[in-house]
């Protein structure tokens, strides 16, 4: 029986998507073989990979002047990449509001001169701080949208002028519009909302795309830009599942759609939590994520508890990263009403006893 | 139904394998989830991830004081992070068989002082090449041990001394015994003979693993060696594949048990070669490949005519690799002898037409 799994990525994926993988994974239509199979150089691979670009660029409404590439080393590989093609002063600007921005800085330390243009680190990264100064001859500012760990994300997008603006919209991408054409470099791994984990995808601006820093081929934006991601054999079978995810997608209302499903399911569930006299949220409410939702009793080891009892009720993955403890539910796309719906009144129970 | 696949990557899989992930994709085991949808630090994960590295160390007899990891990007990207992470005196030297060879010859020269061992290319690379000198003060010797274009493979491992041979193996892994033992470092993309697209093997001795270089710290290897694998999210459900298709392995005699399959089928197709008065190999007989055999009529329409008349009768993916033109099979592990037994009769039938 499939349970409810609140994991931060890899997360639950669409049961839908999953049974057409099943049923076509040991042969997919009349190709006589596994998509898995297939030479990345096929006509039956290359109508998958198209459909996975186009998807995503009806989806997230990308402007024609951008290209979406699909490459391999998840976001912690962009945190290295991003400095390595984006370097031309060779000085960035980085908004901390957590441990993944923190660290797509401290890789890019090594490569530019990295600069700290805000952070929360002060309030244990509760909300979102404002931005007051971005350096003007800045490669980039970066920020992180969505906060996975501490639950908080961006709900107004800041306006960097001239500068580009680089987001890791890992766990925020496509649960929401955004607009696409205010931002320089959009990356994401692809494990919360795209499909399964092995890759990411990269939104860039064709003007961001250069050559000019003697780096290997392969590092290169540029290289897989040319070759439409097949520079050299991608992951295919993933990139199938991901076109997979994204027609799901499209079948919710596309982004629009999700995000009106995803505002009312998250609204389930802070709802409680606001009123709740033994739970309590720990993002500001301002700043509140409507993927990752952290929240504690307050109490280690009722919180403890209260992760066996979910867990042994069918409610997996309820416990806070490694690094912060608590509690906290990702509620992503693929994560039906009822799911969150089902935990409320699993909380409440726990609550009563 | 299921067609007879001679791609030489993305490639044929075991057959009870994709039944296997079939029947498992929506639920695996008591998990009540996909393992797509795993958390990558869940018990039920992590004890598929130390399968596949137990499993591989046990099917290569990888001595202890080698690591084993799995890394994102495939071959490409092992061609400018090998250099990256062996770089010591700054001098490598490479035995130039083939366009792969060539290529990782190519991205190494970026970043360090690449030298020309050996090549034959002046032969087309029809054989492996002699290696008389090597730099008594080269960090690294690489050879690509077995050619998928051209067919060739190295009959036997170079001595290289003190000097750390390193191999890209990405066709020939797992098709025959080798030493590991005569290796600094082994690396394979996986989508030939160790599961699907979209990952590498990298088996490498311990002392070659060293962080003084300032490299990115994704790109150390001492990163992912220190986590297993595991310091960002790996591609998990690659990962599961990979386990599959290596327990297949064991069930068919390990390596051993393999490598006597894998000769026995080459010789079907070689000793038919051999014999027929319209098609050639191409491949010297002394260097021949197990595993990609390039062959031809001598005439370019005749070839295209056999691709377009295989193709409609069930045997994809014969066409040579865009850069040579002719005829190629591809004739990994998990192509069955019979596919091999029913190719050759398919051609001796076109030959008598």
């Amino acid at each position: 029986m499939r349970i409810y799994n609140f994991s931060a990525g890899p997360a639950v994926l669409p049961l839908p998507v999953l049974e057409k993988a099943a049923a076509e994974l040991v042969e997919y239509g009349d190709a006589g073989m596994s998509v898995a199979e297939m030479s990345h150089r096929s006509k039956a691979y290359d109508d998958i990979h198209t459909a996975a670009v186009e998807l995503l660029r009806e989806l997230m409404n990308v402007p024609s002047n951008y290209k979406i590439l699909f490459l391999q080393g998840g976001a912690s590989m962009q945190f290295a990449q991003i400095p390595m093609n984006l370097k031309k002063n060779g000085k960035a600007d980085f908004v901390i509001t957590g441990e993944w921005s923190n660290r797509a800085y401290k890789e890019a330390s090594g490569i530019l001169d990295a600069r700290i243009a805000a952070s929360s680190e002060d309030i244990k990264f509760a909300r979102i701080p404002e931005i007051k100064d971005i350096s003007p001859d800045a490669d980039y500012l970066h920020i992180c949208t969505n906060n996975t760990i501490t639950g908080t994300r961006f709900t107004e997008i800041p306006d960097t002028g001239k500068i580009p603006l680089v987001a890791d919209m890992s766990s925020g991408i496509l649960s929401e519009v955004f607009d696409v054409s205010k931002f320089g470099l959009i990356y994401a791994g692809t494990q919360k909302n795209i499909g399964p984990a092995g890759m990411a995808v990269v939104i860039i601006r064709e003007d961001l795309i250069n050559n000019d820093n003697k780096l290997p081929v392969f590092l290169q934006y540029k290289s897989h830009a040319d070759a439409n991601s097949l520079y050299n054999t991608p992951p295919t079978y993933t990139i199938y599942m991901v076109k997979l995810c994204l027609e799901w997608l499209k079948s919710q209302g596309g982004v629009p759609g999700i995000q009106k499903i995803n505002e009312a399911k998250a609204k389930i569930l802070y709802d409680y939590l606001d009123s709740s006299a033994l739970f309590r949220g720990i993002a500001d409410k301002a700043h509140r994520s409507l993927m990752n939702v952290p929240f504690t009793t307050g109490d280690d080891e009722k919180d403890k508890q209260f992760v066996k009892e979910a867990s042994a009720a069918g409610f997996a993955n309820l416990g806070g990263h490694r690094l912060v403890g608590g509690l906290r539910a990702s509620i992503y796309n693929a994560m039906p009403t009822e799911g969150v719906q089902a935990l409320v009144d699993f909380m409440k129970k726990f609550e009563s006893r």
